[in-house]
């Protein structure tokens, strides 16, 4: 079994399923459990916490707690793990296009948390990674896009060849000390605005 | 609950720990349930079921086991469900790596089976789209690369503008019935070769 020390974040959206829920992190022996209450700045106080993973016990989940959740994922980027007594099909949806990161239906035992826990990690590592990929990959396509239109413009209003357009771009950038995609931009900008 | 019929496709490399995973989920009322000896064409057999899941129920896991079940995950293209009695840090990274899309120690029990295998789907589907989502973007990325270079060659070769060289790649396509992206790969390929 894993040795690590974690940090849990317990969210409280009912005070004795969180009780539960911490006495079965401390009896588990994961770490440091600290419990937000729900409420306002909820994200924030969870962020400031920089929890190794949040966890929250529900009887069974709202739309509004999944949003909840889904913006301490997205937001704070921090895995989050959900135990709760049952679950409709919908809400399994929801929970895993929320991105949560386990969804685990009555199946809170002291004995099974913390691989539930250690799981949820590295899952939520391995999604944020491809996601980050995928990020990366949608903007060199979109910047690509951009720094042709601006070479384009170039050629035909400068009669440049498509290398002097290239080398004129990164010149100005270099002069400017900006990234050549920011020229590029610029450039688009002031073709469409001045036509 | 989930009221769909599941065809679970059981993997087999221990027969009495699959026996008790086939109780558990005829008990639970999936669905169909398959057992598939574990051997050579695994991967070919599977497939042909066509199962919405794929299940494997271990003592612990070990690399050769992790790298079949991530074949299936990968080349077959099937969620798979692993339940293992007990694990370690390494071996839960393994898995998650391998593309396991439930990783459950300790939990099997069978009225919690039908939720882990839901949320095993749903899971693998979230990932599979962003994946996919991934290579396309990757895709379309290469190919603009090969296109400009395509363009660059044939604006100093044939004293075209950026303009008229993706017309007459685009021409040339529109011919021979071909894609703009293979016309663009045959000027590179050519141009590599004839200098």
């Amino acid at each position: 079994m894993t040795e690590t020390s974690l940090t849990v974040a317990v969210i409280d959206p009912s005070r004795v399923r969180a009780a539960i829920l911490e006495e079965g992190l401390r009896a588990a022996g994961v770490g440091t459990v600290v419990v937000v209450a729900d409420g306002p700045d909820l994200q924030a106080r969870v962020a400031a916490l920089k929890p190794d993973v949040v966890v929250v016990h529900l009887e069974s989940p709202s739309r509004d707690i999944l949003e909840q959740m889904s913006g301490i994922a997205r937001h704070v980027e921090r895995p989050v793990a959900m135990f709760v007594d049952r679950s409709d099909a919908t809400m399994m949806q929801a929970a895993v296009d929320a991105g949560i990161s386990a969804y685990v239906v009555d199946g809170l035992r002291t004995e099974r948390i913390r691989p539930i826990l250690d799981i949820a990690i590295l899952r939520f590592n391995a999604f944020a990674r491809l996601q980050r990929e995928l990020l990366e990959a949608k903007s060199e396509l979109a910047d690509r896009k951009v720094i042709d239109r601006a070479k384009g413009i170039l050629m035909s209003r400068k009669g440049l060849s498509e290398e002097e357009s290239y080398k004129l771009l990164r010149k100005q950038a270099m002069n400017e000390k900006r990234k050549i995609i920011d020229i590029a931009k610029a450039i688009v900008t002031a073709a469409d605005l001045l036509g």
